[in-house]
C-alpha cells in the first residue's frame, strides 16, 4: 500500500492515538503530575508495540521512567536510535487557552493541545513513519526508541541512565524530532542548538514584610534590589555584563553569517507574528543571529510582595526570579553557571542577602552535515517538500543531545518538523494537521534511504 | 470607681469584645470580604452604643459603609470627632502567621491577630477611654465617632462622605489613634505624616508567552524591561530620578533635624529588630530622617512569567509591578502621580508597551503643637507614662487626615499608641496587652483635661 493510502485508511485511528497521548497531563515540572508520567509511559509502551517494535519496556531511572523499545532486523544493518520525550511544559496561565490544553482539538486545519508539537506530536510522527516503513518492507536498519519523561526539566536522570545502559542504547545515529523548521514552505534541518543555564535568585531584606511608611526609605527593598540586580546583568548594547561570560563564545565565520542571511526572513511579518512594534537585541547582530548564534539573558519569572487586588503598601521581606541564559557552542554551562553565581555573590550589596541556585543546564550542539543520516534526512525532506532543506542553527536547547555525544559517542540528526508558530511552551500550542501527515511521509522516506547504501554506517 | 478598678472589673468583657472585632476578616482590599465589612460595621455600631453613645448608625457611602455615633452633652462644650477604620490589611502570606490571623490570641503579654493594633485595637482603646470618662462624669466635651471601612485602600469614598455630611461631622478637633510611638518606654505623639502615591505598572512585550530559545535574544523580555525601568527610578544616591519630583519637597530646618536627632535611636537594635545587616537609604540623611521627612520609592509587589516549581524556560508576554512613593509635606500626590506617569511614558522604549495606572494617593500632614487638643493629649500621655511625649514626624500615611483639613476645616491630633514592633501590615500583627489598657487610661485622662479649660475651643 502506498503511504498516502495507508495514512488515509488509518487517519482516524492515528488521530485517536495521538489524542490519547495529549489527554495525559504529563507535566514534569509539577510534582502533582507524577502519576500522569507513569500513565503516559504506559501509553507509549502500548503504542510502540502496536507500531511493530519487537519489545517495549518501561525502565526505571532516578526520576520519571524511560520507555525503551526496539526492532532488530539484522546485526549487519546500521541502527537508528529515536530519542523523544513524553513530558510536556506546564500549561499556566490556563486562562489564556482557547481550548482545553489536555484535549486534542481539531480546529481549522490545526491540532490544538499541549504537546501537539512538543513533543508528543513530533515523536508520534517518528513512530508512525517507522510503522509504515516496517510494514512496507523498507527497513534496512534496526530501530531503537528511547522516550524520556524529564526533557522539559533538563533531563536530570537521563545521563546516568545512558551510562548504565550503554550497550542497550548502542546505535549509529540518534534521530530527534523536537525542533522547528524555518516555515512550512521553507523546510530546514537544525544543525546547531544553543546550550542553557538556568537559576533561581532569592533576595532577602528584612526578616518579615514591613510597613512601607514606617520603614520605607531607611531599609533596602528586596524587589527594588532584585530589579537593580537583573537590570545590571545586561548593558545598553544588549551584552551580558558577567565577567568572562563571552570568553568561550564561538566567533561565527563570515561564511556562516552569510548562510544565515540567506534564510528567508521578513522582519515585518516576524514582528506581526508576535505582536511587537520593535525588536530588541545585542547590537552588531541581526535578528536571526541574535536568536541562534548569540547567548542571551532572559528572566523567565519574577515574584515578590503583594500581588493581589488593590493597593497594599508593603516593604516585602523577599523577592524571587527565575533567570536563564541561552548559551552557544563552546560555552560550558557549568562554567557559565559558576561565573554567574560568583558575579552575583561578588556584587550583591551588604544590605540584602542574595542566593543563586542553579536549576537546570545543558551544552550546545553542532551536527556535521556530511553524516550519512543527515544526508538521508536531507534527501527525504527534499523529496516530500520538493525542495532542499536549509541547514540552520536554532536558538533552542536540547541539553541531552550533547550528553548523548559525550556518554554514548553518538551524533544526533535533528529531524525537526515543528514550526515557530506552534506556540510550544505557550498557551494554545498547536500543530498543522497536514504537516503532521507529511512528517510521517518524511520519516518513512528516510527509511527508504538510510541503510540502503553501504556508506550508511 | 477609679479607672484601674474599672478596667480590672471589666477586663474579661473588654477582651471578649475586642476578640469579636478581630474575628471578622474585614479586608477591604479583597472583594470576597464585602460581607465581612458589613458585619464589622454592625459590630462597631453595637459596641459604640454599649459604650454610651446616644445614637449610632451605619451610613452608606459609595463603597464600604461608615459607622457614625455621637454623645452630645452640651452645645456649649467643644466637640471631639474620633476617626478610626474598621478595615484591615490582607493577611497573605498566611503561612507566615504563627496564630490564626482572624482570632484574638493572648501570647506572652501580647494580643495577636490582624487588627490588634491597626486599627481595631487602637480604636477600641478610644471607645473604652470614652466609656470610662462618660460613666465617671469627666466629659466636658461632645464626642462623635466616624469609623470607616476603606482606610487600607486609600479611603476612596470618605472625601465625598465628608462633603455630603459636613454639618453632621462638625467638630473642633479630630482624634485618631492609628500611629506608633517611638517605643513603649519613649511615648511620642505624631505631628507629621507622609503622603502617598501608588501605581500599578504593566509591561507588555510579545502578544503571548514565547519559547525563550527560539525568540530569546531577538525580542525584548517584559520582565527584563520592567526591572530596568524600576531600577532607573532611583539612582546610586537613593534619589528618585523622576524630573521635578523634589521641586516641592519641604527643606526641613536644622532645628527640626536636631529634634529628630534627639529621638532615642539605637542603630544596632533597629537593624536587629528587622533582621538586616546594613541599612540603605538616601545619602545625606540619617535613618530617622529617611523614614519620616524624605520621600521614597518602594516596589510593593511584582509578578510575571513562570513562578511555579521547576525550571520553565519562557519569554513571557507581560510583567507587572505595584509601586509606591511616600511623599512629604508640600508634595501634592496628584502632581507627583502625573509626573511619574509622564516620566514612564516618555522613557518607555519602543519595543515594549508600558501602562501606569494610579491606584491610590493622599497628601501629607503637619499638626501644630499649640492646638488645645494636642496639649491635652500631651498632658494625658505625660501623666500616664510619667514623661513628656516627644513630638515626632512619622513616615506612614493617613491620606484622609489631609482631606479632613481641606474639606471639614478641622485639624487632627494623632493620639497614636502603636509600636513599630506591632507588625502592622505584616504576618503576626500584635499589640502589648498592658499598653492596650494603659491606652484606655490615656484616653480617659485626655477627657479629664480637654474641654475643662475655656481655651479649649
Amino acid at each position: 500500500m502506498k503511504i498516502k493510502e495507508y495514512l488515509s485508511a488509518n487517519r482516524k485511528q492515528i488521530i485517536a492515538d495521538l489524542a490519547s497521548l495529549i489527554s495525559i497531563p504529563s507535566v514534569s515540572a509539577q510534582p502533582e503530575h507524577k502519576p500522569d508520567m507513569i500513565r503516559c509511559a504506559e501509553r507509549w509502551k502500548h503504542l510502540l508495540l502496536e507500531a511493530g517494535a519487537d519489545n517495549a519496556e518501561i525502565m526505571k531511572t532516578d526520576g520519571n521512567p524511560v520507555v525503551f523499545a526496539s526492532k532488530i532486523i539484522s546485526p549487519d544493518y546500521p541502527t537508528a536510535l529515536i530519542y523523544a520525550h513524553y513530558d510536556v511544559m506546564p500549561v499556566e496561565p490556563i486562562e489564556l487557552w482557547n481550548t482545553p490544553p489536555f484535549e486534542l482539538t481539531e480546529d481549522n486545519g490545526y491540532f490544538k493541545g499541549r504537546g501537539t508539537d512538543d513533543d508528543k506530536g513530533q515523536s508520534f510522527i517518528q513512530v508512525k513513519g517507522f510503522e509504515y516503513a516496517l510494514r512496507n518492507g523498507d527497513l534496512r536498519c534496526n530501530v531503537k526508541f528511547i522516550f524520556e519523561g524529564e526533557e522539559e526539566i533538563g533531563s536530570p536522570s537521563l545521563e546516568k541512565f545512558c551510562r548504565t545502559h550503554k550497550e542497550l542504547l548502542k546505535a549509529d545515529v540518534i534521530l530527534v524530532s523536537d525542533t522547528s523548521m524555518v516555515s512550512a514552505q521553507t523546510p530546514s534541518i537544525t544543525t546547531g542548538l544553543r546550550g542553557l543555564a538556568y537559576w533561581q535568585i532569592a533576595v532577602t531584606g528584612p526578616d518579615r514584610d514591613l510597613h512601607s511608611g514606617i520603614f520605607g526609605g531607611a531599609v533596602a527593598n528586596p524587589i527594588n534590589e532584585l530589579c537593580k540586580l537583573i537590570a545590571s546583568i545586561t548593558d545598553n548594547d544588549g551584552k551580558i555584563t558577567v565577567p568572562s561570560f563571552y570568553d568561550d563564545v564561538e566567533e561565527v565565520s563570515a561564511a556562516e553569517r552569510e548562510m544565515i542571511a540567506a534564510v528567508p526572513y521578513d522582519e515585518t511579518a516576524y514582528k506581526k507574528s508576535i505582536g511587537v512594534d520593535e525588536l530588541k537585541g545585542e547590537s552588531g547582530y541581526n535578528t536571526l543571529e541574535r536568536a541562534s548564534i548569540r547567548p542571551t539573558f532572559d528572566v523567565c519569572g519574577i515574584w515578590g510582595g503583594y500581588t493581589g487586588d488593590g493597593a497594599k503598601t508593603v516593604l516585602p521581606s523577599q523577592a524571587f526570579a527565575k533567570v536563564s541564559c541561552r548559551l552557544v557552542p563552546h560555552q560550558d554551562y557549568r562554567k557559565i553557571s559558576e561565573l554567574f553565581i560568583q558575579h552575583i555573590e561578588r556584587t550583591a550589596p551588604p544590605y540584602i542577602k542574595v542566593s543563586v541556585t542553579p536549576l537546570h543546564g545543558g551544552q550546545g550542539y553542532v551536527c556535521p552535515i556530511d553524516l550519512p543520516a543527515y544526508k538521508a534526512a536531507e534527501k527525504a525532506y527534499q523529496r516530500i517538500f520538493g525542495q532542499q532543506p536549509l541547514a540552520i542553527r536554532r536558538g533552542g536547547s536540547i541539553p541531552i543531545i550533547a550528553v548523548f555525544e559525550e556518554v554514548l559517542g553518538i551524533k544526533t540528526v535533528l529531524m525537526g518538523l515543528g514550526l515557530e508558530s506552534d506556540a510550544t511552551h505557550s498557551p494554545n500550542e498547536n500543530y498543522p494537521i497536514e504537516l503532521f501527515f507529511k512528517g510521517i511521509e518524511i520519516v518513512a522516506e528516510f527509511y527508504k534511504i538510510f541503510g540502503h547504501n553501504d556508506t550508511d554506517r
